[in-house]
């Protein structure tokens, strides 16, 4: 058993801010035990670590990123899709059949993850199976909960970055001997790249690899009007597509994360909802390749599940509060073409960043009772210029102009996390 | 005479970068004499400083920014634009009557500029004289060149933040005495709020101070479409709202710089082009303040300037970087919806915030024979994960992922700028 003493913030609800002044959390097997506002009798005589004016709260996680992607950040923002995914992202990708080389670029992505406090994280490695292993054991070796899909493609890609179904069966299978036990921090993730990418032979191959071995599912899901379009051309009998995926037995069988959903609506909506789909929300990307707005605020309102993703390399920031920022900047453009479309909220964006993403990994994003005590420490003097902001406020300025210079503890699971 | 010597990157057109790997730049008398790709012999026995393999650069201007609002940057981004201004925003600049107020406060927001590297500033500071000559003199002092407006409002704001307009004429002729001299730094700006601020008289003394002093003007144009619509009804007789500030000689006269120009077209974007008034592009508030994407193409199209500002604190950011990756974001979803409409790409980003700019100051914001040495040291060696990137692409990752601890030397005019 462990007392942490600091000013506790977390969303229990989306829709405000728990806040506790100089309140206490126990936590007791990694676990949270209970806040407090007065330490009670029976914790009297646990250890307390005081962390004094700082602010403690949820820990982040990152929904959707692509790790081999991570030389490519913050490069190329003048391309056009199709010539960004030629000359940037599949060269790049084929560079990780070179272990040398996947052991000079992983440590620092998984390093940088670290230090905008992402502590789980749901990732893309690239189709290679030894080099995906290697960022498994980084991300389990610096203390990270992640999945980690190794990437099944077999067509309209470079011949380096194409796999046989039998090679990603045989892949599959042997992430999940190594990695998916009970307890297992780092767990793979059944990962088509996305229906062009893919024969129908390998769709159903992932949907029976979901089934069999239990496993979740992630992927990309209506991201750009031209994608859509080839998506009818390719998979005609489905009705829109999530229903393709649906078909394949990658939405349905068990949890899946879909990357963006930008012109997800009506009957793909529903069967989003029906599923319990969750929506990696990526607003960086979204702008930076030109897909367009997401509808966050109808997927809330359908009950959907979303959660922020940084989608390094379409995405230029790891900050998951960077991507709390432009999510509400981008909720903002629908409120101001329709004013009936609430925008988000700053306790709504963090929600969706921590307890909503978080239940992707179980109870995880809150410090209620009984969730995993994955958490931050933040360092906001330099931001109070002023003696009498208040907590929210000292949060929402962190938030907005903080960084991970203002990040000075993380906790996963309940351990302190050090630098890897 | 001194040369200085590092990979020199501007941008004299708005369409590509110059780019001189390993270059030279003599600067005489604050003025850059020439870049060279070698030194030639006019040059030899010039002293030489060696920055190596870092990034040299003009340095950022900002465009449009609130002083008095430095305390509110990145809070109550939840509010709305009304409540926003009644609780948030005047309250705050009415503490600016308190010079021991805006001596805690000011300091710190010229700091704030000279971390992220903008060496020139057109501001807003408050309603209140004293306190807008401390700023002055603080901008001065740390060696920064300006453009500060003694904000003019006489109605619809508390009474703490009125004047008569023979007190804005008498404030105005003091600044003028104090501060426009030749070769001064730090210069007065005539600054009307905005139209719905402002009684038709005392719009009509600003434009006469403008006249008499030959001062430029900057103030706020077609933010949002409430605003627009109030100041149709404030100002029934104007075809728009920029022939309202006209008709008032507050376009047309002198210089001027329009903050936002958000729904600025047609007959408007003319009169702007007519009179070559400058639009401060300000997305991140855009974004925050939920008033809508600048049409940022169309003005470069029709040839009207465009600079780029923070807003602080209906932007959060401080940084001119940020900007240009907001502007380019921004233009993205314009491109998104109408194809025809290409998006702005980092060139012209990178020139809207140096040389397009800097050309409201005089000479300023490129590397040109004659330009005023304004200039920036970029040490992006932490960026540089792989021995590969081109210089375009060093800046590139400079510019979207790079921060204040990059920038390890600024210039204004010649002289090195330390830490205020």
């Amino acid at each position: 058993m462990q007392i942490y003493h600091a000013n506790i913030i977390y969303t229990p609800q989306s829709r405000r801010f728990e806040v506790v002044p100089d309140g206490y959390i126990a936590v007791c097997d990694g676990k949270v035990e209970g806040v407090y506002r007065d330490l009670p009798d029976h914790l009297s005589g646990v250890p307390v670590t005081d962390f004094g004016n700082r602010l403690l709260i949820p820990a982040m996680n990152d929904m959707h990123v692509h790790a081999p992607q991570y030389r490519n950040q913050g490069i190329a923002m003048d391309e056009e899709l199709l010539p960004w995914l030629k000359n940037y992202v599949f060269p790049e990708e084929q560079k990780y059949a070179d272990m040398t080389y996947a052991e000079r670029m992983y440590p620092r992505f998984v390093r940088d993850l670290w230090r905008h406090g992402t502590m789980r994280v749901v990732t893309f490695a690239s189709v290679h199976l030894e080099s995906t292993r290697l960022l498994m054991h980084l991300l389990d070796d610096a203390g990270l909960c992640a999945r980690v899909g190794k990437v099944n493609m077999n067509r309209d890609c470079p011949p380096g970055l194409q796999e046989t179904v039998v090679e990603a069966q045989e892949a599959c299978g042997a992430l999940v001997d190594e990695f998916e036990h009970e307890g297992s921090r780092v767990r793979p993730i059944v990962t088509p790249r996305f229906i062009p990418s893919c024969t129908p032979e390998m769709l159903q191959a992932c949907g029976e690899m979901a089934r069999h071995y239990n496993l979740p599912v992630q992927t990309h899901l209506s991201e750009n009007l031209e994608e859509i379009e080839l998506v009818k051309q390719l998979e005609p009998q489905s009705r829109h597509y999530a229903d393709a995926y649906y078909r394949y037995g990658l939405i349905g069988q068990t949890p899946s994360v879909m990357a963006h959903c930008v012109w997800t609506d009506g009957d793909e909506l529903e069967m989003l909802r029906n599923h319990s789909v969750m929506v990696a929300h990526c607003p960086t990307s979204n702008l930076n390749v030109a897909s367009g707005l997401a509808p966050v605020r109808r997927f809330l309102e359908a009950g959907v599940p979303v959660g922020l993703g940084s989608d390094i390399c379409g995405g230029h920031d790891f900050s998951i509060f960077r991507m709390m920022v432009y999510a509400i900047q981008v909720s903002k453009m629908h409120y101001q073409r329709d004013k009936s479309c609430s925008f988000l909220t700053l306790s709504e964006a963090f929600w969706m960043a921590t307890k909503s993403a978080g239940s992707f990994f179980g109870k995880v994003g809150s410090f209620e009772p009984g969730y995993d005590f994955d958490a931050l420490v933040i360092d906001d003097s330099e931001l109070m210029i002023d003696t009498d902001y208040t907590l929210p406020e000292r949060l929402e300025r962190f938030v907005y102009i903080g960084d991970d210079r203002h990040i000075v503890g993380r906790y996963c699971q309940g351990r302190l996390v050090g630098e890897p």
